[in-house]
């Protein structure tokens, strides 16, 4: 066993590079925020209880602590390397890898039914914020066979999911998506792979870009999911197939041995996240890679959705993950540094005494605070989603919150692991403190699985005007409706629902706005969709942090919550509410009347 | 001659990496905004013309263009490697040091008195620009050597200056400026670096981190500027002492070859800005390095407030340098880059046709010349403070500006570089791309010179309260008087003239509130100070914006502007006023109400 506090020594001082599990917050919002009790009520989750729960999160944190986190300033310095078409990846990532996937955590909110455990999907997403804080790079492996693991359950035969789906679900082997091509990043309508129908299968040519984890030494196969075109495929999205493409096919005796027609090509050189090896992948060199359709012809689009608001809440939690881990490094190290001097303008004061610099950790503090309700509360909407009479209302918030979980999130985690650095002054520069890898790695969650832009276009689009706003209006009417309670519930809450409900009104004028323009000034909308998901978000974050105030003062009075920490959540709901909120009023004026000046400096810049 | 169009492949796509400096834009702020016949009235300028100073801005754009900026990758690829106490540069970066010096280049704004050309500050700072923009890294080097040419010129004797300043000015040999030690950063009063007197001189010991360019191989000598105390200082900031300690000290025949008791221990791996060299450097392991003692013992403060102006401006310039390379360069790619149909759902066409491209780019372009219109015009105050019956008030608005310069432009740039990074989607995350490099090169900025809480700290104390508000109120009242003529005499401007009224009166409530705060609330002015000088930044910004705005339409009017050009300063102000002024209207409220739930939050999770 590792001991539990990592550090090293730079410049003579100790860096605190350990990660812990935020088991209180954690708990919290699982208990009063979603409720266990409520998840406890859904078909076969009778044996779900808080015990449970809190026993899974602590062995996850434990192994966060013990295992990943101790590896991932190893994999930012060793990264992947590639050689005769063989990924060797950073040292200790092989043998973790295989801890991980014997512990069962890859399947295990994956229905037991194609051998998974069968939690809750909530309670694998608080798992999986453990793994992204722990070591980002590493936590994308079982984050991509996740997604493969859900697109091979909902639309591949029987015949596929005995073959390719179990073994994923027990971490024996791991998956991939390849979408990307050179020409074909968001628009996925230019994809050129293609896929000749010969026997019982499929020979795929083609080359697929930005495959992370495409090829690596952790498992003895890889499936990977190939978007492709059939001979007879109309052009756009709607030719587009899936196919599963194993790395080893396998011989007569079923032994996967045969090395099938694909390989890496080439590694990126990348930002962050080196520890995973991000690879150029070549389809049919040699003729063609053997594959074998998921689902019916031309509906591989739709198969991608299906996973779609898995791999975006997933990519969200990565924000949420990197943000608390970049949070608890600065807050070690301003407890430390001792820097300048006190009220008494005599005694030298750890850092975390200057105004400045506390305005700084509790902003990190609070944006987590409101990215993990927010996270968890939208992972516990696809929970609720899969049964009972109001599903169908679950559903379209679950898919209403995606792009927010997405977009707002990982936007924000840009500024928390800024901020980190900014904290550690001049050493946030240096790389050996540790600061600057979280921010390095976190830069890529706002462009991978759909940049901030796309997802500003699917809240505007197919999440807004789709519906004609229903289910904006739905959650816009919930935070009134909660507002209202807590005013007259908590006198202490007063002042701040009056400020919230301010921020409130202002992102009901923005959606009203956005419907009003969607039919005859849709460029506008789309100028604006970056700002309106931003509002929104902060408005969601807000929301929720003042529930959570609420709900932490109503546990606290049952003396199931511990004062001190019920007292903590009023203060960061107040926090957010005066420091963060008020973002707002800074955003609305650039949706309502942004787009004017846009299009004519537009007209002049950009000729078409 | 090289090429000018530098480009690499990728991925089976063009990166553009050329750099041309901003001819148009450059030539508008100091023609029309500065104006270049208020700087020929200077004593000493009589032979200043528009012909010259376009002359000088061409020639620096040659050079950047030809020289430096080829160099800009391979600097950060590179980087600088330490061996045996010598630090070896990047590839070409000797060589291009030589050619840089030998144009003249290091001493062009220095008096002519000691050696230099003695052309006006503001022009200086407009070619400081190209050189920033070209590479960050190489162009730190002569940055550092203006900062001790300035504290010599100042504060050295005649001997002093004779042997160390003219070797300087000439770029013959590098300055540096040691102040940091590792328990003094932000606070010098820490500082522990010892000098004792002995015979003409002071043997100097002590350890110095963060010394940028503090070693290399570009020059024979490095004339290091140094903190230290002497035996009988008192403690704290008022017995810290200046010296000036060359890295070769003169044999008796006036050859500087005997190597000075200092050397180079090491080299800090950083996040960016790869080709400048960042040192650890020991003095005085063998018995003390040779010091010679500048100005009076225990100034040395005072010394370096001299050059603080200079040196902050020159950080606040490298953000406005970085904000110009970054824009050009995602402004290339999006004109190239081709995903995704336009307007007819049909035709495939580049992503600078895509709405929320296009708001990215156009922030990037209207941030960009906020800071240049601010960068220049603050520099030209330092001209204007140096004579003539309003030396005193061109000084105070010098001194005012400088914090904002530093503060808001180097974190308006971490904007503009991340927007650069996300107008390239997946492939801003590949470092062959460069629009990485600039977004990590841009990241020290915030930090180094003063972070931008000691410039916020900087602005709401000595900027501020200590002449109780004089000279913020006297830039609000030129703002509003501004605005007042604009409102009048442009109807094309008249609306922007009234939103951006609104902003300002924002302005100068939020400077009333941190007079009023500063004596019985000084912990919620310090609290709010980022925020109040980011406030004052936009504001600041849009006004120059606005007035950039008359100004063009008159000089349009007067033929002496193309109307195109004109056109495009006025929509780049309207777009500047509507998409990032609002933002005062976010940050006013965490200011005058933000600081109750800090101060809770604090008090729990930062126990004294």
């Amino acid at each position: 066993m590792l001991k539990r506090q990592q550090g090293v020594r730079s410049n003579e001082r100790t860096i605190v590079k350990d990660y812990r599990y935020p088991e209180q917050d954690m708990r919290f919002v699982l208990d009063e925020l979603v409720g266990i009790e409520r998840l406890a009520a859904l078909p076969g989750q009778e044996e779900l209880s808080a015990e449970l729960v809190y026993a899974v999160l602590e062995e996850a944190g434990r192994f966060a602590n013990e295992v990943l986190a101790p590896l991932n300033e190893a994999g930012d310095r060793h990264g992947a390397t590639l050689a005769d078409g063989e990924v060797t990846t950073a040292p200790g990532f092989r043998e973790a890898y295989r801890q991980f996937a014997d512990a069962g955590w890859v399947g295990m909110s994956v229905d037991s039914e194609v051998g998974g455990q069968g939690l809750p999907n909530v309670l694998g997403t608080a798992v999986s914020e453990i793994w992204q804080s722990a070591n980002l790079a590493f936590s994308l492996n079982p984050l991509l066979s996740q997604g493969a693991i859900e697109a091979l359950h909902h639309h591949a035969s029987a015949e596929l999911q005995q073959r390719y789906l179990l073994p994923l679900v027990s971490g024996q082997w791991t998956g991939t998506m390849n979408l990307t091509e050179p020409d074909a990043g968001s628009d996925l309508a230019a994809i050129k792979a293609r896929a000749v129908p010969k026997d019982d299968h499929y020979l795929i040519t083609g080359q697929k870009i930005f495959i992370t984890w495409g090829e690596h030494d952790c498992t003895d196969n890889i499936v990977h999911l190939v978007l492709a075109r059939l001979p007879d495929a109309p052009p756009g999205v709607k030719g587009i197939s899936l196919f599963v493409v194993p790395k080893f096919l396998p011989d007569e005796a079923d032994n996967y041995c045969i090395r099938n027609d694909l390989r890496a090509v080439a590694l990126e050189h990348k930002l962050g996240i080196h520890g995973s090896p991000t690879c150029v992948m070549s389809y049919g060199d040699n003729g063609g890679a053997v594959g074998y359709l998921v689902g019916e012809p031309h509906q591989g689009i739709i198969c991608m959705f299906t996973m779609m608001n898995h791999a975006r809440q997933g990519v969200g939690l990565q924000g949420l993950g990197i943000a608390e881990r970049a949070y608890q490094q600065a807050m070690a190290y301003a407890a430390e540094r001792v820097q300048g001097v006190g009220a008494d303008r005599k005694t030298r004061v750890s850092i975390n005494q200057h105004a400045d610099v506390q305005r700084m950790l509790l902003t990190m503090k609070a944006a987590t605070e409101a990215m993990r309700a927010l996270a968890l509360t939208a992972s516990a909407e696809v929970d609720f989603s899969r049964s009972g009479q109001l599903a169908a209302e679950h559903q379209a918030r679950t898919s209403l919150l995606t792009p927010i979980v997405k977009g707002w999130i990982t936007e924000l985690a840009q500024e928390v692991t800024y901020l980190g650095v900014q904290v550690h002054g001049g050493m946030g520069f240096i790389e050996e403190t540790g600061a600057a890898q979280h921010y390095r790695d976190a830069r890529i969650l706002t462009i991978y699985e759909g940049t901030t832009g796309i997802q500003a276009l699917d809240l505007v689009g197919r999440k807004c005007q789709s519906d004609g706003g229903q289910a904006l209006r739905a959650l816009h009417l919930e935070m009134q409706e909660d507002v209202a309670v807590i005013r007259d519930r908590y006198p202490r809450l007063a002042a701040e629902a009056d400020s919230f409900a301010a921020a409130l009104q202002v992102a009901q004028q923005a959606r009203d706005w956005v419907l009003n323009n969607s039919a005859d000034n849709a460029a506008a909308v789309q100028a604006g969709s970056v700002a309106f998901m931003m509002l929104q978000g902060y408005v969601t974050g807000g929301w929720l942090l003042l529930k959570s105030a609420a709900c932490a003062l109503e546990a606290a009075d049952a003396e199931r919550l511990d004062t001190g920490f019920a007292e903590q959540k009023v203060q960061t709901a107040c926090f957010f509410n005066q420091q963060l909120l008020p973002r707002v009023f800074g955003l609305w004026p650039s949706i309502e009347k942004g787009y004017a000046s846009l299009a004519a400096l537009a007209a002049t810049q950009f000729p078409a």
